[in-house]
């Protein structure tokens, strides 16, 4: 350990989903001195998916070298196979203490080839595609590999955060931050897995998560 | 009902929790042509708390007079004492079909005079304030009296979206948003609430979440 401040990562581009990242960001922010970043290959005002405007604080090239956490969550299938921004992952990622995935952005980091052979999961319409580029699937809200971490649905970045930040701050902090946010959910429905849902509602949902992805190029939810 | 398309404002501001507000946005997204603005006083960039640069889809101004949903979540001191703010949420709230808080979100709406008799709940950190501004306070991820809606932690914006979505596109929807954004969390410590987490880790939340409200003016995860 040094006095050096921890420096997070996280990779923002056009049509990335909010809601995959946005618990993560608020949680490791809690960290006293951690230098938070929102990295995409420029700063001009982008929108985040469903439409909400952001921009990022640094660019690949101004992004810290050497990082604690590189952390990407959903983006859309252009970005997923966007050579600048697959580099931009790899080489951090190679490097950094952490690299993080939830939903979607795991895929992408196995597309940069940053899961092969390591134990990995994603959202559950996209489970099937980890193979693809190298993971050994696990199913699981949060999935740990040595410093792979990824997660499946959207709170799963919370959950991501409060592990990283035991990991980088301590037990007390991580448990202060739980408890700051009041982290004990309570669905209302209690359908929040396909095991929960049943085959007749997961089969809907994976209609309309289809219907998004291909619809507006505005990926709201199905891939959250 | 009718075709015309579902209104719903969220207010931004800035130094306002991104965490309290993404997870509704999202989920509420998924209704079909629902339009979801970002409100404020300007379209100017203006930060979210932590440091996440966004910027106002809609002004006060020309934000729909009549709105299905009028939402908002933490904002800073001095927004919860701002006249056009406050006189912006009384004039929207007085009509919307529902008005939802979330953490010091509930407290605003009351400072706009919008929970006046009504129950209501926020973080518990602030729990004991909710009687100053005439709500009767009840403990509870989400509370719902008539139309409106407050929940205490920030995942509760995720479950504000689930029971709007139900009210105002249906049951079948809201199961499908709830399996597709795999809202199954799984807390880290089980601490998320005072109850589980005993006086002393609670007492502990408390000195964290207030000096960061009075720290920086940087107000992460005390008022999430």
């Amino acid at each position: 350990m040094t006095d050096k401040p921890l420096e997070i990562a996280i990779l923002v581009c056009p049509g990335f989903m909010q809601i995959d990242v946005v618990g993560f960001h608020t949680i490791i922010s809690m960290i006293p001195g951690a230098n938070v970043h929102l990295a995409w290959k420029n700063r001009d005002e982008i929108a985040g998916a469903p439409h909400f405007p952001t921009r990022a604080t640094t660019t690949f090239a101004d992004c810290p070298k050497d990082l604690d956490v590189l952390f990407a969550g959903a983006v859309p299938p252009e970005v997923m196979e966007d050579a600048e921004t697959l580099e931009f992952l790899a080489d951090r990622g190679s490097r950094a203490r952490w690299v993080a995935g939830v939903c979607a952005g795991s895929l992408l980091l196995g597309a940069a080839g940053l899961l092969r052979g390591y134990r990995a999961t994603t959202n559950f319409q996209l489970h099937d595609r980890l193979p693809l580029v190298g993971a050994i699937p696990e199913r699981g809200n949060v999935v740990e590999d040595r410093n792979r971490i990824t997660a499946g649905p959207a709170t799963g970045c919370h959950e991501i955060g409060f592990r990283l930040v035991q990991d980088l701050a301590g037990d007390e902090l991580a448990m202060i931050a739980e408890l700051a946010s009041e982290y004990a959910p309570k669905p209302l429905f209690g359908v929040g897995t396909p095991e929960l849902a049943g085959p007749g509602l997961t089969a809907r949902t994976l209609a309309f998560s289809e219907r998004l992805v291909t619809g507006l190029g505005h990926s709201a939810g199905g891939r959250g």
